[in-house]
């Protein structure tokens, strides 16, 4: 059975349901997202993750890993479609398309599915907002050896098109648990576990500061930072240089910072 | 004489004027760029920045840091500009628009204009093309206490609403030049300056690397990197550990990463 289908026309119904899917609410009917590109589309594969239908441009080039991700997305019963560039750049709202997407299923993020002994570092966001910060930090924590990100309270969607491409592939490869604080803290308590945040109050120097294994890294709200009571629920609040007229750092790259220090200690 | 007007109606000339700065060929053709927000403005104002145009929301609350702002426009020779908030939403692009907008002569970005002396970090970015990326560099850049960020070759404008907003004011604080590669190099060797960046070729571990002020941090293009003769032309290739599936960070959080290292070295 050759399951390679060519779509033409913007009005085809499989088009219409790919294009959906840039919509969170189409996603979370669905169950699905979507992401580009032969590097994260084979990142993907080689962490165990195959989409369900795989959307090559009519003008890709030839290349090897993307004949093994055909026959693999066709030996494991998924689909493979074939459509023009400029049709595929409609479902990916890119100018530059990449020659190939793919639809896959979201994940499992209930916090239970975490299992915090696999790694020494987790990252931890409350109410972050922009897609692109979110999709950094999982890019971060695969870079210092993350176990995943926990999502706190209303975050941005880690399976919207511009946190997968921010990502760029770590989205396949860290846990992504999403849970609201009151449910958090206590699973939190649950174990063993450092809560850790970058704050102005009652804080010590972050570098030299006593991390400990699991250190859970706290992040908060892009513009409100974290709410006084979240900070002064963590283990330990750390301080970072700031010698200009701000008084704050962009949210992932304050986690990055933090979480660099951390790696450093805990090796 | 009162120079302050109400503007109405988004066929209005002024209008027209305002919102054409979201285009980059625009801001050059006025040598002016747009700012928003009553934080960002009072920013600038405290740095000795005033806007030639002052725009504000007829719904705006009192607030004395506006009614300072207004006077000193007003004093300078500046315009002052009321308009209904969907009207001022129209020109930032925003959907909920800040109540206060400004619109300011773009600096003089010569490299001449960089005194070295005047900073022990310094941030470089080569053919940086997400204008977030900037604008938090710059962020970044004034949270160090760097003397500024220099642009090399083909960049993202600094001076567009995005990057200026991403700055959160460090757009105002932090001296930009822009510069293409075979200029920069000649001025960098006309004068004290250690040139560093991230690699991993040939490159030795970034924490406890010999870091020299004035230090100028080379961060790349967020997909290709640097071009392996600009790393080799570098006193320095440091390399920060990667435990993950990916060889690299976005742009902005190397740039972070290594800025806060050599802050610690160099303190």
């Amino acid at each position: 059975m050759n399951s390679r289908r060519l779509i033409t026309g913007f009005s085809n119904p499989t088009v219409k349901h790919l294009r959906s899917l840039r919509e969170k609410k189409h996603r979370k009917a669905a169950g699905q997202f979507l992401a580009e590109g032969l590097r994260l589309l084979t990142d993907a594969r080689e962490s165990g993750r195959l989409p369900e239908i795989l959307v090559m441009a009519s003008n890709r080039d030839l290349h090897p890993l993307l004949s093994t991700l055909e026959s693999d997305v066709l030996a494991a019963g998924g689909e493979v479609l074939e459509m023009a560039p400029d049709l595929l750049a409609k479902i990916t709202g890119k100018d530059n398309p990449q020659a190939v997407a793919g639809v896959y299923a979201e994940f499992d993020t209930a916090l239970s599915a975490i299992d915090r002994s696999a790694a020494k570092i987790w990252l931890v966001a409350q109410a972050l907002r922009d897609p692109g910060n979110l999709g950094t930090m999982l890019r971060t924590g695969d870079a210092v050896g993350a176990g995943g990100l926990i999502l706190i309270d209303d975050c941005a969607d880690p399976f919207s098109v511009e946190a997968v491409r921010a990502s760029m592939g770590a989205v396949f490869t860290q846990s992504i648990a999403q849970a609201r604080w009151e449910d958090f803290l206590p699973w939190l308590r649950g174990g063993a576990g450092q809560l850790v945040a970058a704050s102005l109050r009652d804080a010590v120097p972050y570098r030299g500061a006593p991390y400990a294994s699991p250190c859970f890294i706290l992040v908060g709200n892009e513009s409100r930072g974290l709410p006084e009571e979240y900070e002064m629920a963590c283990d330990l609040r750390v301080t970072m240089p700031m010698k200009g007229r701000a008084d704050s750092l962009n949210a992932a790259v304050a986690g990055a910072v933090l979480a660099y220090e951390v790696l450093a200690a805990l090796e």
